[in-house]
Formats: structure tokens, sequence, C-alpha cells
């Protein structure tokens, strides 16, 4: 069975070497020194090792099971659920008013990686509920606040997100399910949702599902959608549950993963329903965590692909396969281990540069949401904001072809299920689908985010790069070689891309669309670029302050320096397809394919 | 459920338009006129179609049990399997006096990859046995030809091959399984094999193991392994089956994909064997077959992406989401069809040129194996050899990439099984792994094919690319700039990282082999661009000649141009990878992973 063991000094190197969180003028983050970080990523690490690790497994082969309208989570996941409530876990970073602990996002994020690296389809129970609790905390009233949030923060009930239909996904102007007014003040919400994540679970009293639905007479398309609360069990005005609402799950889906989180059709049959912010204004109250959701996924694509590679370097490690090219290098075996050969070192070391750059990533962008809530830093929404799609898009399309490449380490092995490889793949593979398809997150960083105040963001972005050069050029010539000059030009394919956008996509946008996810990619690259530069500076500065443990910063360097050789090269390989335009790509008409 | 259109006029394009070869010098190919193709084309087709498709969900659903030592099949694949036989299908490339029909390879593997296009694991049960027999048509005896080779093409009996061991998959010199010599010249094989497809099953009346085993007191190591005939029913002196052998199941592996193949563990208790070829010379007796099982594992990971690309296409059509950012596309629906967005279009064109010229690459592969049997073409011989690793490697890499492309065209529909979308991505996966795992391929490649004959094969390929572009050079302005333009620039870059392997890899063979998977990708962009600038050529001739079908050419040309454009920029970023040579790949101690 696959092991995990939680990336506690990787995640604390970010928060204070490279970061260094206690020094960035956010309020909450002054007392984010590394002995509280590190207190808590250790009892974090303890239950994602100890409890939900194991659990992986357990969800992947038994799944949920619906039967006369209850839907059973695999065996132990409700203890596990039980564990995670009482330890405070899902209010870390909520408000004390409503029973959480006022922790800062990128503190909740670093532990939620790692909940989500042990178990991403149990983590999703109380992620969704995070999702939905923020939403109430965003745009309800008081009375919706006080009633809903210390429950949801408590995870003693759970909530979900209900956007989907049949038929639209992408579209939800073509949304159907309508919300009926009442008398009362109330609706009556009536339709059907498919893909609902955690719809329907044995491990909550209750569950507050959020709703998008039309009020008929308003407008059509995605202006005449609100958004709604719907219990499951509705509240009585002492705070006890009271009657079944008109809500059921119709079936379970077959999925290729994520087995242990019941993802439901969802049947409304006037199901009492409560207005959460505005009318007509329900994808507004959506998008306002979108930034958060996103992020969300992208992390559970490093995350995936850490616990993927884990057990690949175990494997590689451990597996006696062929000789060195070299010469021998365990005499006393019958072969040498995998980890000898040029091409398992060359998979591995894609795997760790990947995850250790894109969790400098995850965590940069949720310190930006901190400082964006907490400090009302535009500068960092902003920049937050057009990288968004590329932390959703870029680490689950990376992460997911990491996970394939762990699992091609084990050979054969790695097919049969009893390995747990395959499990991480499948469950990965969801990431680059949900939240908005990662086609979706191209075209919202190509077609709204790169002009957004009217290129501020990207241009900061640019800028950010060229200092950070200026700033470290000229100290130490191996640096300069091989993380400055990788950078530098890394980020000019970067801007010679937008250059092309902006030259071509005003006569015909198709010319920046069917480059977008080559951009996607392309920007996701040079921002790994530059937190390898980042980290790689921050390791020699703590390597020249006499920090003890060399080992660590060394192999931070070396990791850094495969990153700017082996993967940043793809930057010019997408700066080629983005020039080559739309021609090729829309040549066709549609009965040609 | 996914549907399958067999490619039969993609495949007579290529048979008849690109290599043309009713007028190759390979006996046998003479009668090979499109009339006839076509006719075999379309039989096998239909079976695919209608027969073969349909069974491939049952397949995956309900997969192989075992029970008392008896495999089932899933629900239909008995049937379908007497409907192949009856068909005369695995013997269409084997010779006549054995009854087969004597056909080339190259028509067996268009129709093979329409089999394993339509049912993967369905197509490996007569697979294996075309591999099983071709071993003992290459090595065995006239006795045992007569024995065991009419049953065989006839499936009658299946065949299966026996490698991997517990302890040894890539590195067979560490096999255990043993041979001891007994009085009457056959041999009692005992040990433990695993990962057998379809070891044990319902759909024969025999099943005829090649097991690789050790005679003791033979060398050590992959000298020491030789190859036995291990018959499931012994057989009588008079033909008929006798008594069960000691051969068993033990288990079914619950894997990823490919559910309706049995994959079993197979265990060995004094089996009789029966030696075939010479004694300790196993490991030659299996290699004879390699290029033929590993192009043959290439061509799964094309048709799997080919059938996925098929559903994609249709959905891209149906689904309605959005609108195109050109203007309205389809004014009368709710919103027009997905296949209107550029990257879906990127998507599509990405799988399409991939699909389309990975077809090409196979078919020229499968002739030259032709050319080398039939007409004892060394050269023929010596460049699919150095191909083999490339059509294996780089289709199976692709192959699922493309299958993954597919299936996120579907959106959330793509990660639920009744889509159908999963399956082709679990199914694909194995073929990266299985006969050879792709980094052995890589290493075969660089380590091995490379230098063979003093490097003859590989400068015959790029004379072969030179002369193409010289002979085809300044007769049509768009070719020049579209396709011999990009190919000269990516076969440039395949000779510089050859260049670089020669100068660097020998003071440390690492340099070379720690970019042999990069190689391996770069060789097979510019195989796929050569067998675009082969095919558009092709289509205008065709249509300077008049053809009729002048949608179908042009067809053909734009997607070429799509590849060339978009696909072939690639070269250039492996090309950096391999330059950068081992420091990188080599940095790290096995405990800094």
């Amino acid at each position: 069975m696959p092991s995990y063991t939680p990336p506690i000094k990787d995640a604390q190197f970010i928060l204070h070497d490279v970061l260094k969180i206690t020094q960035a003028q956010v309020p909450g983050y002054a007392d984010l020194d590394p002995d509280f970080t590190g207190a808590i990523l250790q009892e974090a690490g303890k239950i994602s090792a100890e409890v939900l690790a194991p659990l992986n497994v357990v969800g992947d082969v038994e799944g949920c099971t619906l039967e006369n309208g209850v839907v059973r989570t695999p065996t132990g996941f409700k203890a596990a659920f039980d564990q995670i409530r009482e330890g405070g876990w899902p209010g870390l970073d909520m408000p004390e008013q409503y029973g959480g602990q006022n922790m800062p996002y990128v503190d909740g994020t670093a532990v939620g990686e790692m909940f989500s690296g042990s178990n991403q389809a149990f983590t999703m129970y109380h992620g969704l509920t995070h999702g939905a609790a923020s939403a109430i905390l965003a745009h309800g009233t008081d009375a919706q606040k006080d009633k809903y949030l210390p429950k949801m923060i408590a995870c003693d009930w759970t909530g979900t997100m209900n956007l989907t239909e049949p038929h639209c996904g992408t579209d939800l102007g073509m949304m159907r399910t309508k919300a009926e007014p009442q008398d009362d003040g109330s609706y009556k919400v009536s339709g059907q949702k498919i893909f609902i994540s955690s719809g329907e679970h044995d491990m909550s009293d209750n569950i507050i599902h959020l709703v998008l639905a039309r009020i008929p007479g308003g407008p059509d398309g995605i202006k005449g959608v609100s958004l709604f609360i719907v219990p499951k069990f509705l509240i009585n005005e002492d705070g006890s549950l009271g009657a079944r609402n008109g809500v059921t799950c119709g079936m379970i889906e077959e999925k290729m993963g994520i087995h242990g989180n019941s993802t439901c059709v969802m049947d409304y049959n006037e199901a009492t329903g409560y207005l959460l912010g505005a009318e007509n204004k329900g994808m507004r109250a959506m998008f306002t965590m979108m930034n958060e959701a996103r992020i969300g996924v992208g992390m559970q694509g490093l995350s995936q692909a850490d616990a993927a590679y884990q057990n690949a370097v175990i494997y590689a490690k451990d597996r006696l396969q062929g000789r060195a090219v070299t010469g021998v290098e365990n005499p006393d075996g019958p072969a040498d281990p995998l980890i000898v050969h040029p091409d398992i070192r060359r998979s591995l070391m894609d795997q760790k540069s990947f995850t250790e750059g894109a969790r400098a990533l995850l965590l940069w962008g949720a310190s930006m949401i901190d400082a964006s809530h907490r400090a009302d830093d535009d500068d960092a929404e902003g920049l937050v904001s057009l990288l968004t799609p590329v932390i959703k898009g870029f680490l689950t399309d990376e992460g997911y072809d990491m996970t394939v490449q762990a699992q091609q380490v084990f050979g054969g092995a790695g097919y049969i299920e009893e390995s747990g490889m395959s499990q991480y793949t499948r469950d990965a593979r969801i990431a680059m689908i949900y939240e908005g398809a990662n086609g979706v997150q191209a075209l919202d960083l190509v077609g709204r985010k790169l002009a957004q105040d009217g290129g501020k963001h990207v241009m900061a972005f640019f800028a950010m790069v060229k200092d950070f050069g200026k700033d470290n050029k000229g100290a130490n010539e191996a640096f300069d070689r091989d993380f400055l000059e990788p950078l530098k030009t890394a980020s000019k394919d970067l801007q010679a891309a937008g250059m092309y956008f902006m030259a071509n996509g005003m006569k015909n946008p198709n010319h920046a669309l069917a480059g977008s996810s080559d951009f996607m990619h392309l920007f996701g690259h040079v921002c790994l670029g530059l937190m390898w530069a980042r980290m790689a500076k921050a390791a020699q500065d703590a390597l020249d302050g006499g920090a003890s443990d060399v080992a660590f910063y060394e192999t931070k360097i070396a990791t850094g320096r495969y990153y700017m050789a082996r993967r940043l090269p793809a930057t010019g390989m997408h700066l080629a397809r983005i020039q080559s335009g739309a021609d090729t790509v829309m040549a066709l008409a549609a009965d040609q394919f």
C-alpha cells in the first residue's frame, strides 16, 4: 500500500525562507513564526499520514453506495471525519466569530495540501463545505451567517455547490433549474443538478446545498441566475433540524477515480430555498470564491503528484533491476536499484522539480489571497487573479502528467491496482476538469485576465521577474548562469507570446485563443522558473548564512538547476506554437474532422 | 456508448497513395491492389464496428473472473472470438502450409489496428496467439510446427508469453523458473510467472504457454535462459487433448484497464514443457518476434487514440456550449457546438494529426518488416529495427496523451464511466508499459539501435529525409514552406542530438542515456514530420492528377500543415533537454530524493 509523508520541511522552507511570511505586512502573518506553523503542520501531517492516507485505497476500492436514498461512505470515513472535525481543521482559516481559528489562508493551504495529498476524495467533503461557507460568509445576511456558519465551520453540517445541469456545464447561461418565490420570502427550487461532489452522504447531520437557479421572469442567460441556500433538513427557529426538504440524491455516478467521494445527481422538487445575495447576481456570488476554489484545485494537482512521487522514489530505491551503465553500484545484490538508471532519474527529477516548484507557486498565490483579503492589497488581488487560471490549469495538467510518470516508474506493477499508483493517476485526472476545465482556464487567462485593468497585472509580473534578475545579478556566477539567464529567456518567450496576442488578437481573436492552452503552460513554466530562482536564492542565502542543514539547501539548488535546464526550455516550444497562429487550427470545416 | 468507425479510407490512402505498395518489390505485394485491400479492410471493419466495439464496454465493466481455477471472459467474448476464428482473421498473415492466408504483414497490421481500436482487451487474446505462433514458426522443429501451428493459427488453441516473475520484469537475467530435463527429452517446468495476458480463459480448447525458464547447471543471468512450450492440456500422439498439465492460474490481477483481458499469475508446478529452439537461447528466440510485438503495441497506442478521437469529434459537434468568439454559428440553437471553440479545435487537431501521422508510420514500419522477411532486404530490416523503439515508445506515449485530450473534450462527462472515455485512457495506459516499458525502449534506441551496424541505419534515415527534400523542393512554394522547411529544421535537431550523444556519450554514457526519452520523442516527431510531408505530397499529387475526392485530399494537406506548424516545434525543446546533459539529472544522491 502506498505511504504518505507530509512535506513539512518543504512547506516551512517556502513559508519562511522564501516567502518570509512573518515579515510581510499582512494582518495575522506576524504570528506565523516557524515554531507556530511547524506545530500546525506537524499535527496536520500526523493526521494525514496516520488517519487519511490509510483510507485512500479503502475509499477507492469501496466507493460510495446509494440505497433507499441513503449514501454510505467507505469504511472508516465517518470516524476520520469526526477526527478532522474534532481537531477543528475545517475552521482553521475561518473567522473566530463563527467558531473558526482565523488563521491566514496560506496556512490553511499548506495544511490543505497534506490532507489532499493523503486522501483527495475524503478531503473534498470538508473542502467543499469550506467553499460553501465562504460564499455564505461573503454574501449572506447576518441572520444567515449566524444560522449556518457555526455548524458548517464545525462541519456538523457540510456544504455543496450545485452548478452543472445535464445540458450545461461551462455554459451556465442555459441553466433551467427554477426558483419560485413564496409569500414568506423563501423559494421553491425545482430541477436537476449533476456532478455534485459530496451531494449526499452519512458523515454530517445536515447538508447545506448552494444551488444556482432562475427566478421566473428574470433576464435570460447568465444574468438571470441567482444563488440559493437549500438545506437537506429544514432548520427550526431554535436551530434544531426540522422536516426533510425536497432534495434527494437520484444516483451516484460511476467515475474514473475519487471513488471515496459521492458524486451525485441531485433532484430538487419544490425544495425550500433561501436567496443568498442579490436576485440575479448568483454568478457574482459564485465568482467571489472562484480564485480560492481554483487555487484549491491546483493544489490537488500538486498534491497527487507529490504523493505519487514519494512512492515512486521508494520503489526506485527498493526495486532491483539491471545494472548502472557506469559500473555496478550494489555489488552484493543481484542487481542495482532502479534509481541508478538515468531515465528513471530523469523521471524522478521531473516529478521532484515540478512538485517543489508548484508548492512554492501555490503558497505564493495563497499569500497574495491573504494580502488581498486581509490587507486590501489591490495589486496582490490583481496578480493572484491573473495567476489563478495558471495555478489551476498548469498545476493540474502537469500534476496529472507527473502521476503518470510516477506510475511508469513501477513498470507493470504500476498498472496493477494493488500498487496504488493507478489511483493517483485516476484521482488526479478530475482536477483537470472540474472548477472550469483547463481549456476554460486558458480562455479565462488569455481572454480576460491578460487585459484586465489595462494589462497592469501581467506588466507587474514581468517587472517582478526583471527586478528579481536585477537585484540578484552578479553576486554568484553559477546562479546567474543556471537561474537568471534561463529565467530571462523564458520570460522573454512569455512576453513575445503576449505581444503576438496583442498584435494579432485584435483583428482575429482566434489568433489569441488558438494559443491559449500553450500560453497557460508557457506562463506556468515561467512562474515555476521564478519560484525556483527564488528558492535557489533563499537556499544559497541560508548556506551563506551558515545554515546547519547543508544537504537540504544543496538539494534545493540542484533540483532547481534541473528545472531550469530541463523543464524551462518548453517555453520556446509553446511560443512557436502560439506564433503559428490560428490558421492551421481553424482550417478545417466541422465535417472535415 | 462510444462508437467506432474503422479508418478504411485512411488506411487505403496510406497503403496506395503514400506507400504505393503494389509497386514495391516485395513478394505478395503485387496482389494487394486497392480493391483487394479494400475488400479485406471492409470485412475487418465490419466485424470491428459491429461485433467487437459493442463488447468493449462490456469487457471493461464485467472483467474476467476466476473461480475454481476456471477463468470466465466477459459476456459475448466467446461468441465474438468464434466469429474472429471462423473468419480466419488470426491466420491472415500466417503461412498457408499451416492454415493461414499468407498475406503480407502490412495487411495484417492495417486489420489489426481496427480490431485493437474497437476492443483492445479482446484483441489481445488472438494477438498474443499470433505472437506465440510466430515464435514456434521461427524456432520450432517441423514436428512442433505441425503439432501446434494449425491449431494456433485457427485459434482453436491460443497462446501466451511468460516472461515476468515477481522479482524481475525488465531484468530477466534474474529469472528463477526452472526446467528440469527428463529422460524422454521433455522438461519439468516449475516457478511463478506474473502479468500473463490471456493466461487462462474459456475461449479455446487449449492454451499453449511459451515460458522462459532456466535449465539447472546452465550459465548465470540472461545467457542461461531457455524457452519452453508448455500446453495447458498435454497433446496425445493422435493430436487429441490429453491430461491437464501442471500449470494453473493462481489469480487474476485487478488492473487500471483492459479488464476484458485476463491478466494472470501463472503457477507452474512440474509442468511438462518442450524446449523451443536451442538450450540457453531463449532470449534470442523471444527477440526474434520483438520488432513485431513492439510494433503491435505501438499500434495499440495509435488505435486507442483514434477511437477516443472519433468520439471526441462526435461530442464536439453535438454538445452545445458557449458561442464562437468570432460570431454566432448556430443561431437557431441555445449555443454553438463545442467544435467552434479554438482550444477544442487545437485539441482535436492535435489528436487528428497524431493518429493519421502515426498510422502512416505504423504501416510504413510494417511494410519494412515485409521487405525484410519476404525480400530479405537488410536495409529495411536495419531501419525498422532502429524505428521499432520509436514506434513503440512514441506512439504509446503520445497515443495515451491523445486519449487524455479526447476525454478532456467531454468535460465532466469524460470522467464519468458512462461516456466510455475513461476506458480509452485506462486501456491505452498499459501500452506504455508492456513489451518493454517506454524507458526501456528509449534505452534500446539510444544504447543499442543508434550505433547498430556502425550507425548505418540512422544515417540512412537522415539520407532519406534529405533526399525527400531534394526530390520535392521547388515544385510548390507552399509545400516547401509548410512541409519541407519544418522537416529540415526538425531533422537537424535530431542530427544535433545524435552528435551530442557521440561527442559526450563516450566519456560518460549517462550523457546519452539521460536524454534517451527525449531522443525517442524527438525521433518520433521527425518520423511523423516525414510521414506528413509524404502524405501531403501524395495528396497534392492526387489533386494535381484530378482526383475526384478533393475534400479528402485537401483535409490531408491541412492536417499535415497543422502537424508541421504546431507539433513539430517540440523537437527544439527535446534537443535543448538532451544538450543539457546528465549533470542536472544525476546530481542528487539517492537519499536526496
